[in-house]
C-alpha cells in the first residue's frame, strides 16, 4: 500500500487550486464533476492533493457547514481493494462503503469509518 | 516539491501506530521525543503518517481537545525551503514560523497560518 492523496473540502475549488498550484508548484492532473462534486487532482509528486468543492453533495457541503475548509480524508493506494476492505473487517473497523464503489478518476474506492480509524476519514483507492 | 507527509494528532500513539501499521501495512520508519510531542513516523512508501502525541505540547494538545484526534496537518517536502517561504510571502500568506526551525528527524521545517491557506495547517520540509 501507499499514500494516494488527501482530499480537501473547498467552498471554491479554483481559487483553492490557483493558491495550492502557485504555493506548491502543482498542476492540475484530473479534474471531473462526480456525484454533485467538483474535484480537481493536484500533481504532488508523490501523491495528490484532491479538492472537492460540493455542488449538489450533501456530506461535504455539511462538512464545510461544519468545520469550514481544510483535511476531508486520506486516500491510500492499494493493489487489492477487497483484500484491504477485509482486514479492515477483520480488524471490527466500521466500514462506510462494505463493497469499493466507482470513485473520481475512475477509480475504485471504499471509505472507513473515523471512529474506528483514529479520528481520520481513511478511503481507500485501487487505480 | 511533492508530498511529504500528513500529521495526524493523537492521544495514543502506541495504539494508533498498531491501527495504521496493520491496516496500512506501514512499518515505523522514525520514532522520536521532541519539544513535548512523542512522534512516530510511519512508512507509507509515497510519504508517511507522522503520529503525534503531545507530552508537553500545548498547541497539540489544545488541538486534540477542539478537535479529538484526526488529521493535523500536511506536510510538503522542498528542496530549498527558504524559497518557499518567499514565495508564500509573496503570495500574502501569514507564516507562522518567519524562518525555518529544527523540526522531527533532524528536518527543517516551518508552518504557514492555515487561515490563508484554504484551512489546512501546510508545513513545508527540507530533508
Amino acid at each position: 500500500m501507499h499514500f494516494d492523496h488527501a482530499g480537501i473540502a473547498t467552498n471554491d475549488l479554483d481559487a483553492a487550486a490557483e493558491l495550492y498550484g502557485e504555493l506548491f508548484d502543482a498542476p492540475v492532473a484530473h479534474e471531473e464533476e462526480l456525484d454533485g462534486l467538483r474535484v480537481a487532482f493536484l500533481d504532488l509528486g508523490d501523491g495528490y492533493f484532491e479538492l472537492l468543492e460540493p455542488v449538489k453533495h450533501a456530506t461535504v457541503a455539511r462538512f464545510l457547514d461544519k468545520h469550514g475548509p481544510g483535511v476531508h480524508h486520506l486516500a491510500v493506494a492499494t493493489d487489492d481493494i477487497e483484500a484491504a476492505l477485509e482486514t479492515a473487517r477483520e480488524m471490527g473497523i466500521d466500514l462506510i462503503d462494505e463493497e469499493p464503489r466507482a470513485g473520481a478518476w475512475g477509480h475504485e474506492v471504499a471509505f472507513l469509518h473515523p471512529n474506528d480509524t483514529g479520528g481520520v476519514l481513511v478511503e481507500f483507492v485501487e487505480h
